[in-house]
């Protein structure tokens, strides 16, 4: 059933032309009597059929014994009967050709093993059958524009939502309800309301993937604890991208992982909440704290624009508020850029107690003229280059005799310009605020909260800009499913574009004096095999191998070392490199996380990983703009730019090693379970980057 | 007239028995005319005066032709007069004896040179006479207490204020009023509010050590851009700490230093919001970075509960709830401690589908019989030692039929403990709010503020514990006021406390010989000159010296390197000093900030303090507590405790040593501009640390 295209697969659901209601209750305030009286209510504009074998109508709709009964299919099927009586229902639906059903009651997977294996009945009945399952333990879903609801959740109880431009997508019944509440008192309607529960067929990912292609929804909101199938999260996140929908996500789970992440061998983060960051950044989602931040940034979203740039200016009755304006800019990453000298000028004509530089503070002196104040306005967004404006205004809306003309004076300042973001900051009544609305302009009550949302939309701005990350995975190579030594993990990773030393492996100590010979002196030397994996730890390593006498000898040394300490390992020989010079040492890994496969870890060598926890993450593959985004996350990234009169280091080069161990990740990422070059080191600006050591764990060995 | 009491210098201004008004306008729209219509729309209780020669009465209060007519000594007068006849009203003043001025027009200091210069004629008549004044260029003050409105701030039009909990000193009349008018809006009255201008005479910290001591104040929320009197300014948060008054402050500025933070010499960073934000985390002042925040948490205290931990119950009737609670809980450092097993017991036998360890997840079932969701609270506050509990009921107190019930089963679970701060999370309407809100609980719509404002009480809590900062400054020891040498800063520094090497200064090369046997080889050698700051750019270090003969060949090769060099240098001879011993590189630094004197830096060696700018700052002098505090705030801390196989570092011995130094940097404020400590080792646990080199660069030189 899912070979149909993802923009209509779940329309019957979403967009039923009619509806069943098994267990359908006259009561209307009980579990099973609210999803009729709210179709009722929301007027649901198809013919709906309780299914009730003891009543001949229910809530006074004419009812059916059995589903059978009913004179045609309908889209959807409600379950509202006990769990004992859902099997027969689904199996009735399967029986009449229901494209799906929702299933509200709990006592499924999510209480134990036994429920676990009565869900799965019901999952199997409605597989072979072509029935799609919302649910169980569910609240269901909704859509206000026909007046379908398929769910009883009781925050509907007081008032009906009204359909506009949210979907909103969550794992949490509750958390789902109290969003679509506080969206509604923020005067945003809803188009499509859906709460997956415990997700036995359709899941958060596949509602994404729906919502992402419908043209009457601007922005989804959604509420995550965990996805199980990653792949098809991550197509969902990247046809969001592409459709220009921003996603304003609330996925908890960040404090368990704080624990998890002090951990910093990468194997450990797999599957953390790191990884969900990495994910969130690739893809352009915008990661919400708290829910009224999630709520802040939907309702900025639905203005549709998203800038090119990151320019705001600032207008004032006051200095102090500029200031705070101006230190939230920076947190957000806006440019609080002053005004062109020109454009100045013009301002002080203006206003001459003004300062206009940017924040403008107009002072109150602009109230008393408001034709300078709209002029003001105007030269700002003419000559200042902004894609946002922000003004401050407290109380002043609240007045009744400026309001009025205040709006008036900002509406003129911004008529010429109606592709620009126009948010307001004012503490005033809800029906002035919905008046400031109507004329076009966002409002918020605290000015930093206007300042984070315009700084997501100029991130949702610049990550539909730059397009998509999805990248066909490169070929696989074919890779030994056995324990790889350093040797066999170089020429295997050699291949995929990993830069190492001219090494050389010598089987005799007369070989590593030829090798070392043609190498140039001095040279390393390490034991290889693939038994030993911490070289240094039985003193498998010697360093600046001075001439061939000494590399002779020192081959016998390794060989007899790693016999004594490991004497059944199987000794591949010896390898002979020449000195890796100066750089900055950082490290690359790669570890793959059960839900979303191969990420790549990088960070700076010694105590930046290990102390500071100073690394990023990306899920493979990815390509060098975001190679090098990673690159410039990191805190310490000063110092591949030159401190202390160091040259700045190679990061096109080392932008390149990450894109080129990301799709050798992606490739296998079947069968890589670990990849670690560590360290590497990255030489000056064109001189490239080098691995010095490499360990791979292919699956097969760590499993 | 600075020698009364703090305790009751300000009382006349903040609680006037009588009030002349100089410019009084008879149209209650003007500026001039609106303090007094608000005087008397706020009842107030004592006399008013207007004085305005061209009329007999002023809206309808009997006027005066001159302040010398008045009947009776006005405790303050508000001067609504043009700039030009300030200076004749504030002489009546003076003549009359009235305590406090307070100026409303603009156009002095805030203006430029000659605006200065008037407004210091002004000061000088007041300061002459015993006058006080606020202002000019402020919105004035209020008291609803008495009625007392000397303000004509445009945000009382629509509402007069009530009295309550809430002390404001704003530096910003906008600002002021902006959150004057959020806080009433939240329901919160406030006693005193006061702004403050161009500060020509009283200034935020004596209104901040005036609010410190009035019994009727229960959270003081000051705004502040930037402070003169540094001394002062900590005078009134420490006084504010010792009578437990919580200070909620907007301290704007921060952007600006984010660039000059990026300086990372200590010298650089004097004044800077750094040092704001030492100071503020010293005397346990909380800096609220938006202003609903600061909103959120005033509100918070009011309650007066500041507990003596951080962990924190929580019951929801949605899992996904506690999931964010706990997640915002980890950012806030609140602890949501699991409940203990035999507690956890007692609750899964009371609610057998309930999640049982805390987040609390009772699921909606409890809300079937309220008296089992009384016994859960009752159970978690009893057994779990929660100093504070947090409820998420989302929309469930805005049900008509829930609401009571749910009000009442919350007091009932909480009536044996008043001790224990309740919050509750809930989005209903504004007389469900406040009816919750009487009952005693605190009430948030977002559960991350909740979560925000109850860490915040902990750490009031904390601060209110620890006690006072302010010590007694140490004697200070005579120091040269040239340039001091290596040498010569040690031996002052060695005095204070600060363990350098056993170090002896040789004056020919047989002398160098004779230390060095002394102290045992190999020994580092160092050429020692007041005018050589950068000894190792001239080559005037040399490590490793072995022997006695080798000794004295280097003594001659550094005096001769510094001879070629710096030809007009004073030699003072050469160190020889011990190998410094293993250890982890640290920086110790002291700059001078203009405002609030000697500030301390300690931050790792490195890259840590110049790339990663992993500083922090405190305010000198400070105790062992504080020291350790400041050690356990940078990022890099781990390194510390001993990775990678290191043994674990003095850190009471650093801490001692920036206790000393702290002592010291106080006790020389006037005349020690900075100091460096760089690098200093800290040994392994047990050993102690060595500072290896010393820079004190006096406040002559620097000048």
């Amino acid at each position: 059933m899912n070979s149909q295209p993802v923009a209509s697969r779940l329309d019957n659901l979403f967009r039923p032309r009619s509806v069943a209601i098994f267990g359908a209750s006259d009561d209307a305030t009980r579990i099973s009597g609210r999803p009729l009286r709210y179709l009722l209510e929301g007027g649901f504009a198809g013919p709906i059929y309780p299914i009730n074998p003891k009543r001949d109508t229910v809530q006074g709709v004419k009812s059916y014994a059995s589903l059978a009964d009913v004179p045609e299919v309908p889209d959807v099927a409600l379950v509202a009967v006990p769990a004992a009586l859902t099997e027969q229902a689904l199996r009735d639906c399967v029986a009449k050709g229901v494209s799906a059903a929702v299933i509200f009651s709990a006592g499924y997977a999510e209480s134990g093993d036994e429920g676990r294996a009565i869900q799965q009945k019901l999952v199997d009945i409605a597989k072979a059958g072509g029935l799609r399952l919302l649910g169980p333990n569910c609240l269901g879903l909704f859509n206000p524009q026909i007046g379908f609801y398929g769910t009883f959740t009781q925050s509907l109880d007081k008032e009906m939502p009204s359909a506009g431009p949210l979907g909103i997508v969550s794992q949490s019944g509750a958390y789902g309800s109290h969003i679509a509440y506080l969206a509604r008192q923020k005067g945003l309607g809803i188009n499509y309301w859906i709460t997956t529960g415990n997700e036995s067929d359709i899941d958060v990912a596949e509602c994404l993937e729906w919502m992402a292609v419908q043209d009457d929804i601007k922005v989804i909101m959604a509420y995550v604890e965990g996805v199980r199938d990653g792949q098809r999260f991550r197509r969902a996140l990247e046809l969001a991208r592409q459709n220009r929908k921003p996603i304003v996500m609330m996925k908890v789970g960040r404090s368990e992982i704080g624990a998890k992440a002090a951990s910093s061998h990468t194997a450990s983060l797999a599957g953390s909440d790191a990884i969900y960051d990495a994910l969130f950044r690739q893809y352009g989602v915008h990661r919400a704290d708290t829910t009224s931040e999630q709520i802040n940034v939907a309702y900025a979203c639905t203005r549709g624009i998203f800038p090119e740039h990151n320019k705001l200016g600032v207008v004032t009755l006051s200095g102090g508020a500029g200031v705070l304006i101006s230190d939230a800019a920076e947190r957000f990453g806006l440019d609080v850029a002053p005004m062109p000298d020109a454009a100045q000028e013009v301002l002080r004509e203006l206003l001459p107690f003004a300062t206009v530089t940017n924040p403008v503070d107009t002072t109150a002196q602009a109230l008393n003229e408001m034709s300078l104040l709209a002029r003001n306005i105007e030269v700002m967004l003419d000559q200042g280059g902004y894609d946002a404006l922000l003004g401050f205004f407290s109380t002043v809306p609240n007045t009744r005799t400026l309001s009025g003309p205040l709006r008036g004076a900002i509406e003129k300042g911004c008529e010429r310009f109606p592709d620009r973001l126009i948010a307001l900051e004012m503490v005033a009544a809800p029906e002035v605020v919905r008046a400031y609305e109507d004329a076009g302009f966002l409002v918020f009550e605290d000015a930093s909260d206007a300042v984070a949302s315009l700084g997501a939309l100029a991130r949702f701005g610049k990550a539909f800009r730059e397009g998509g990350v999805t990248r066909p995975v490169p070929q696989a190579v074919p890779i030994s499913v056995a324990a790889l030594s350093e040797h066999a993990a170089k020429q295997l990773l050699s291949k995929a574009g990993v830069p190492f030393l001219d090494e050389r492996l010598a089987g005799s100590a007369d070989d590593a004096g030829t090798a070392a010979d043609a190498i140039g002196y001095p040279v390393v030397m390490k034991i290889v095999s693939p038994q030993i994996e911490h070289k240094t730890e039985i003193g498998g390593v010697i360093l600046g191998v001075a001439d061939r006498a000494a590399v002779e000898a020192a081959y016998v040394t390794l060989i007899e070392r790693a016999a004594h300490h490991c004497p059944d390992a199987t000794i591949e020989g010896v390898l002979v490199a020449p000195m890796a010079g100066k750089g900055i040492e950082v490290i690359i890994g790669v570890s793959r996380d059960p839900v979303f496969g191969p990420a790549v870890m990088f960070g700076l060598g010694g105590v930046h990983v290990e102390v500071l926890k100073d690394v990023t993450f990306r899920l493979a593959p990815f390509d060098r703009e975001e190679a090098h985004r990673m690159i410039d996350q990191i805190r310490g990234r000063a110092l591949l730019s030159g401190v202390r009169g160091a040259p700045p280091a190679d990061v096109d080069a080392l932008a390149d090693l990450l894109v080129n161990i990301s799709n050798f990740a992606a490739a296998h990422r079947d069968d890589i379970e670990t990849i670690d070059l560590n360290p590497v080191i990255a030489r000056a600006k064109g001189e490239g980057v080098i691995a010095l050591d490499a360990l791979v764990v292919p699956r097969s060995v760590a499993e």
